[in-house]
């Protein structure tokens, strides 16, 4: 028995016991590469169709592409359709999205067309799972039905063309320009097609595609397309071949989500996957539970401060009728910073490298914003309880106010520095870690001011 | 002397003196009212230009369409370009907005259309204010270069109209089809066209058009826009007449502008009118100070509610140490609460009408948190404190929870009930709100369980 005859063996020993985890899965992988095309072609012929689908789906992009053009075209139809069945999707689904995108090498653009060609949204939805594209990909939006133009056509021919399959595409209003191995070289608007001369070239009247990457994160993708003002954006594969095309209602419903999602987990709670009131009450609790114990759990902190300083409050119990109004005006500052700052990180304002200049910002804000509330806390409360508690008052608001808008500030850009959403850092995270570090600043100036 | 002579006399003497304000306008508005076209022709001919914009300005619609209509065409674009002068931009710019409103009618489509022909942006947000359109209003946002099409074209027509005007129009991707007397009858898709028999009317494959008043608010009108996933949309003035068109790139600035309002909004402070890092201190410390004193004003009242339960307070000084907690986690839970109804009224999937069953929902959500928490804290407390002290903690964390979770979703529907930005009432109001509340229950709570 030859080497690869054992290898042949082993793959469809493999394939018959059903690799379902990421270690069978990537096993196979490895023995593939092993075996030369021409057995490959053959395992895929014998095989029932979803075994061969899997087969197929860990093939590194070279040998996919390879493969799939020496199968009979009926076997590549089979092939494309088993691709599309919810076993192989489920298959796929099932590794962890990280250990997807580590094991499964991109299909070859070819082939990627294929398989999302005809499909509705649902269906796009569960086959991008096959493709293997991460959870936020721009590929996950795009539709494979696109209108190309070939560079050396005419723009009476390219009209013809357009007008002939101008029903089937999601858009003709932006047509890419691609040559015979789908390698994207520009785009055409219809626009500039209606005016242009009959006899010019597509090739010539093209100009340079604002594109993105299927791998691409959708909000980058996104905000790339809002900033360019397109009506759609062609998208590549790594070796930009175009693999499909977003349009701007996709961009659109990309940025409500990410609105929603900023706005769900700035109150420190996940985006609900439904309607609000038809989410079920489990739902909506399982979407704030854990940062309220989180944070209820961060918020034990403050009664530790607390108690470090409990032989104070005993001796001036009047300190205790502060506290919610410190905490809270520090939340409050806390919150403005950092909404402000998340805002302008979202749309493109600030970047991380920005640091040391929001900071500044930020210090000088919180110090004005609190020299105005210390002086009226000095004032309000010093005529109420004397100036010496007026005078706690008003060192404390400045310190608090500087200290919180300073944090605000920075705590976005900190989690988008380490990888997170800046959104999860921010305001009630803020509100807490601003409760605890404001409580140690109003007992230190009280200790010093009262001498306890 | 006749009577219109005296009249024609009156309001030669108030466009002299220059009327500028509310009162002078009115009166100006009240004389014009009642003299003949020819007199109205005669004063526009031979008064300086920037007295003829504002007395044409200050006709109602109809009489201002009949008196245009009546100058000489060298008259007519006279009076265009003087209606586009700062110094009328500056006159009817000092109105109050709901003054302006009141007091200026609608132009005629005919002259809003040539009014705002061929400017730019910066110009046109000018102009639109001569035009009285309210500030946050869809027509603010709308371009006049529209390419129409008349009903009784044919395709073939239709398209080579299109391919003489493509370069003008802000679109020529939705043609809207308008009658003579620019009355909108329907809309018809580039694509449609394209691929529609040569010979058919163009009035026969037009479609219902989705669309706007000018006046409409602008978030409405963009909501609308994007559910119906259009790429244009025609505005209209009161009697369906087509005064221009809002194209994909407005309605998503609009978005953009919203959610950056409502994210500001959100954490009690109002959107920066240019990029963070540019604006000066003082323009950041002026968005924050505001709501920023109301709650710290607010917050007064927790110091009261403290001076309320003193001498319990002085009695067990430990429960001093759980106030930032219990207040802490209240205004987590409301805003939580909050955030997500404010976002469900924003896309459109909760409504006023809904109160009560918004109600229920954070009723059970608020009981189910509180429910968690108070059992963590009732354990934690209790086995650190003792039982008594527990239970005091179990039980606050319960009905601060439900209470906050009740107070978080209503806030945002009657904010938006008596006509507020719902985002506007929501956070931080919020937190001060249940502090408030939450303090009371705390210490009602404690004297009943503790025999205080």
């Amino acid at each position: 028995m030859t080497e690869t005859q054992a290898t042949v063996d082993s793959v469809l020993a493999m394939l018959r016991a059903q690799p379902h985890d990421e270690e069978q899965l990537e096993q196979l992988a490895l023995e593939a590469h092993l075996l030369p095309v021409g057995e490959l072609v053959y395992l895929l012929e014998s095989r029932p169709e979803t075994e061969a689908a899997v087969l197929f789906r860990v093939l590194d992009k070279d040998r996919a592409l390879g493969v799939f053009e020496s199968l009979p075209s009926h076997h590549q139809a089979e092939l494309i359709s088993a691709l599309r069945t919810p076993q192989v999707a489920e298959i796929i689904g099932d590794l962890d999205p990280d250990d997807r995108a580590a094991l499964l090498d991109e299909l070859p653009a070819s082939v990627a067309e294929r398989l999302m060609h005809g499909l509705d949204a649902d269906e796009r939805a569960m086959t991008t799972t096959v493709l293997g594209y991460p959870r936020h990909a721009i590929g996950r939006y795009m539709s494979p039905e696109v209108l190309t133009l070939l560079p050396t056509l005419t723009v009476r021919e390219a009209m013809a063309h357009v007008r002939a399959h101008a029903e089937e595409p999601e858009t003709v209003y932006l047509l890419p320009v691609v040559d015979g191995s789908r390698t994207l070289l520009g785009v055409v608007g219809l626009r500039r097609l209606l005016v242009a001369d009959e006899e010019a070239l597509v090739g010539d009247i093209a100009h340079e595609a604002v594109r993105a990457r299927a791998t691409d994160d959708r909000e980058d993708a996104a905000r790339r397309f809002f900033g360019a003002k397109l009506l759609a954006m062609p998208i590549v594969d790594s070796e930009d071949r175009l693999v499909g095309i977003v349009t701007v209602d996709d961009a659109i419903d990309i940025l409500e989500q990410e609105n929603t999602e900023d706005s769900a987990r700035t109150s420190g709670s996940e985006p609900l996957r439904r309607a609000y009131l038809s989410t079920p009450i489990i739902g909506i609790v399982r979407s704030r539970i854990v940062w309220l114990l989180v944070l209820a759990i961060s918020a034990i902190l403050t009664v530790q401060v607390l108690e470090v300083f409990e032989d104070r409050l005993d001796q001036v119990v009047i300190l205790a009728l502060f506290i919610p109004l410190l905490t809270g005006t520090g939340g409050n500052t806390g919150n403005q910073a950092a909404t402000t700052v998340t805002r302008a990180l979202a749309v493109g304002e600030v970047r991380v490298r920005d640091l040391p200049r929001v900071v500044w910002q930020e210090l000088r804000v919180g110090a004005t914003l609190g020299a105005v509330l210390g002086a009226l806390g000095f004032l309000v409360s010093g005529l109420v309880y004397g100036w010496a508690i007026g005078t706690v008052m008003g060192l404390t608001l400045l310190s608090i106010c500087t200290m919180a808008a300073i944090v605000g500030g920075l705590m976005p850009l900190v989690a988008k520095r380490v990888g997170a959403d800046p959104a999860v850092f921010s305001n009630p995270f803020i509100s807490t870690f601003c409760d605890a570090t404001g409580l140690i600043i109003y007992f230190t100036i009280a200790t010093a001011v009262l001498g306890l």
